[in-house]
């Protein structure tokens, strides 16, 4: 599959396109064998990195459901419910583990071509970090994503069932909502109907047609689509 | 005021107890003044930092009040609401804004003398940072943090009166919460009984006293403090 085209194609970072590929492929292989649960190898080090990455790029919730030992995917139809459930257990453990009961393993041969972001975090930028402020900071950030990870969950049960990305958004109800749930909603919504690459910035804008004043009644998404408000009601064209 | 022995004396790192020290200087100021509310002047460049020192730290939501708009603290039976209007302005949008409009200003001493964490955070790892991932990590991460303070007002919220650091917390109703809340309310708590430096560890220590097969019905907290089990409650004595 040609990752670099499609992501071209459907106007979307090289990476949103590759895990989407990557995920239909889950589902193609659990439709053909009838399964709907996934186990992957995500452990305790791959959690810290991706916290940070997420951190650093702004992927904020988007980005969060990959450091959750459970999470459930749709994917062209298919539920695909994801454990990991190796999340905290360090690569150190697994390691000794396997040298003491004498495992034999096998190294995925896409590890050692991580991409320069992750590369860049595992060997340049986790090391300074734990020079500058000690051994502690990887339990420390695994610990804030942990907590983040249960607050995320708890936070996204709190949405009204009319809010569950639903075709259309009611703006009376979204603005019943603490900002922090009128956040999620949109990204949801956003989310739903496929819009690309959905940033912070994006989802102020949407949250912006929610304003009685305001007079922008329409904005640009990206994939030449639009948000707009009518009727008391928020549509995607 | 011998911060350093405060610390000693009470138990405490050398930043909890020159932040308490703070904050008695503001109740005491604000009693002589009759004012309640203080204004300071953080800004988005501070609360960068302060977020990924807590998060190197673990810090977790004990430290994320110093980095909301509006936070209410009770100190010696006075209530002093922080504002910090600055929050959301860079450091280098001051500095211009200063010197378009010939403004004096006073820099405080104690600028000059951050503290080594700090100092290696804003001179060094904050610029390593921009220098691998560029440019937008410091707003990616002020993002992170402006959602995660939404976020956090909006949990707090959802504690019920019952576990709002009372007296003692009934163990039945600690348990018919969602974990996220189970850490907050026992957090509240352990600060309400001015316990020092309250860890993720300590207060999930503090979580296995609600396990119903748990046969340790009593745990140590820091300064020779216990939290014990007896009768469905929770006490600390």
């Amino acid at each position: 599959m040609d990752i670099r085209r499609r992501a071209k194609q459907t106007k979307r970072s090289l990476e949103t396109a590759a895990r989407s590929a990557r995920y239909e492929f889950f589902a193609a292989v659990a439709r053909r064998h009838r399964c709907r649960t996934i186990f992957l190898g995500h452990h305790a080090d791959d959690l810290v990195e991706t916290f940070l990455m997420n951190l650093f790029r702004g992927t904020g919730a988007e980005g969060s459901r990959s450091i959750q030992t459970v999470s459930v995917h749709v994917v062209g139809g298919t539920e695909l419910t994801v454990v990991r459930p190796l999340l905290s257990v360090w690569r150190g453990e697994i390691d000794e583990y396997i040298a003491s009961a004498g495992l034999r393993f096998r190294e995925d041969a896409s590890n050692a071509d991580l991409g320069p972001t992750r590369n860049r975090m595992r060997h340049k930028m986790i090391p300074l970090l734990e020079k500058e402020f000690g051994r502690g900071i990887r339990k420390a950030i695994w610990r804030a994503a942990a907590i983040a990870a249960e607050e995320d969950a708890l936070l996204e049960g709190l949405l009204p069932a009319g809010l569950r990305a639903s075709e259309t958004l009611s703006v009376a109800q979204l603005r019943s909502q603490p900002i922090a749930l009128q956040r999620r909603a949109i990204r949801r919504w956003l989310r739903a109907h496929a819009i690309a690459d959905i940033s912070f910035d994006l989802i102020e804008k949407v949250r912006r047609l929610l304003e009685t004043e305001a007079d922008v009644a329409k904005i640009n998404l990206p994939g030449d689509r639009h948000a707009r408000r009518r009727s008391g009601k928020l549509f995607i064209e």
